[in-house]
């Protein structure tokens, strides 16, 4: 058979500057451990407030990958 | 009678920059085939990934209009 | 093959009466455009709500008719 | 600027034999209108009863298709 | 007892450049009423389309804080 | 900067008429207490079932308004 | 032990008239068959479209009542 | 009055060929016991696997009926 | 043909204890009325607040059992 | 007009022992600025895992209170 | 203690056929990997259009697997 | 770049005895194969019934931990 068969893996990236930055901090994370690296679907955006007003941007993502 | 009415269309935008950029995208696109554009939703946001580490980022939104 | 098909459009009316005066009002538009109105699901109620006090019922709703 | 863009229309497909005959009722009638196909998200799988035993498969889905 | 307890407050920001200054512009207005602001969860991005084509970028968030 | 920004408050009201009548009971008691009400969302409708076969119908909202 | 235990059974009353009478519909129907009933909650609204533009109003709820 | 009124019953069908096959078993079991058969709403596909690699497809479905 | 099939009952369980004796309680009443029973899926926790501080766990179950 | 109306506020509990636990500390918190607790709906159940293996059992629930 | 524990894995698989074969492919590129399947749950079902009208099923799922 | 990523993985526990000592079986696994374990959060409640009126709590947790 030649069905395409993917796998998800669910990462939270974070970072201080937006949302794009902490999706990319996910994603990078992800192609270290796994290739085909094929989408992504956002779960959830989140953020965590410091004392001193600073925002960390986190973003939930399950990424999917292409398994030979 | 005088209530309003609106119509909303699904559009999925995309852009290699930003979720902004995306639903930019979508709402000039049906800028081009309706008029009176009131608002938008979000209804997902996801992603492409490239073999050279692009992404592409993806905006579900649906577009409301008002309907003379 | 015999399968009926049908579409669905997304309409949100309002009035100043009640929810479903709100739904009339989308209704009667889709009816304006499209032939064959089958059934419809409503998907969010909300409301406006003016400095007098005077509400304006919204009612988003699926309408679905039958395509030949 | 290059930005892809897709809309989605929302269709209702039948069929007295399975849920993939449903769906391709769905997609057969989309391509009647719209160009560009690329990909559908199925929302819901109902059926109805017929009094005789037999079952109507209902598979509402989502159409994607580019706009140029 | 020692439990933690924190109470999360309904916010909606608005922005003209991004949902992350939309966001910001909620958490900064939670802050001049409460203390100890501790995170947030994004509940919906929608957006207000003007006339002129500008964007209202709308994030509807809720912001959580600790309660002594 | 010049955004913009709403609090919601989630409010219940009853009636024993319509689903509208609760509605405007949660809308009138939230507007002793803040000003500037915009607009509201429906979460949920549901209902008391009395001995008597009478009904109190109850209509869960969430309660914008504008914060200077 | 002194627990209360409820039942929910799912109803789906219709109205030519409002999405009370609806409701109330599918409420006196199920008085008919279980006692102690308590409370309600709405599931989905929809409605049924007539060729002649008339509406039939559908209510789904879920009815709990006591059990002994 | 004349609404028509309808109750449905959650029922879970399984099958080792399909959830046609599936849904079809929930079907036939419900109309042993109640009659006057309208519709079902697929509420979940889910499955069961063998250690020898089969698989068992569930189908939890509502099935409606209307009731005199 | 031999394909099992199940069906599922609504009930809420309530206990002054826990969320685990709430279930308990509900699922004992539904062992007094049907027998075969298999599982069941926590749908909402839910609590009643007395004026003395009291608490009611409330458990909304749906309760599986085989039917023959 | 004699309509009840209620007012819900989102809280978040913790305990180290339990969600019941957790539950109780954020109504008891509750009720420190509100009068008239009727009910509460859990949200979400989250837990904090420590380096020692200790678990932090979090509830987010809505509290509803009788507004006069 | 001997309380059994189950992991749980996403996979999409594909299929020129039906979905049942895009569940299979998943399946069967699950047990490649790890031992003990025990059940699936799927989460969405999607599916690609070719340009020569050709469709691919496309099935989401969670499959469930034992570990020691 | 110094943002923190987190990895999720899904877990269903089981327990004889509670919801929590359900949890504590699926984090007590998870910490067998990986470190830095940060949250978790509850997906869904179930239980098995067993013929002799034994419960099975069981408990599927998503248990975040934090990524190199």
């Amino acid at each position: 058979m030649s069905e395409k068969v993917f796998k998800k893996i669910s990462v939270v990236g974070t970072s201080s500057e937006s949302y794009e930055k902490a999706v990319e901090a996910a994603v990078a994370k992800a192609s270290e451990s796994v290739h085909g690296l094929a989408w992504f679907e956002v779960k959830e955006f989140r953020g965590g407030l410091g004392r001193d007003g600073s925002i960390e941007w986190q973003a939930s993502v399950e990424v999917a990958f292409k398994v030979d």
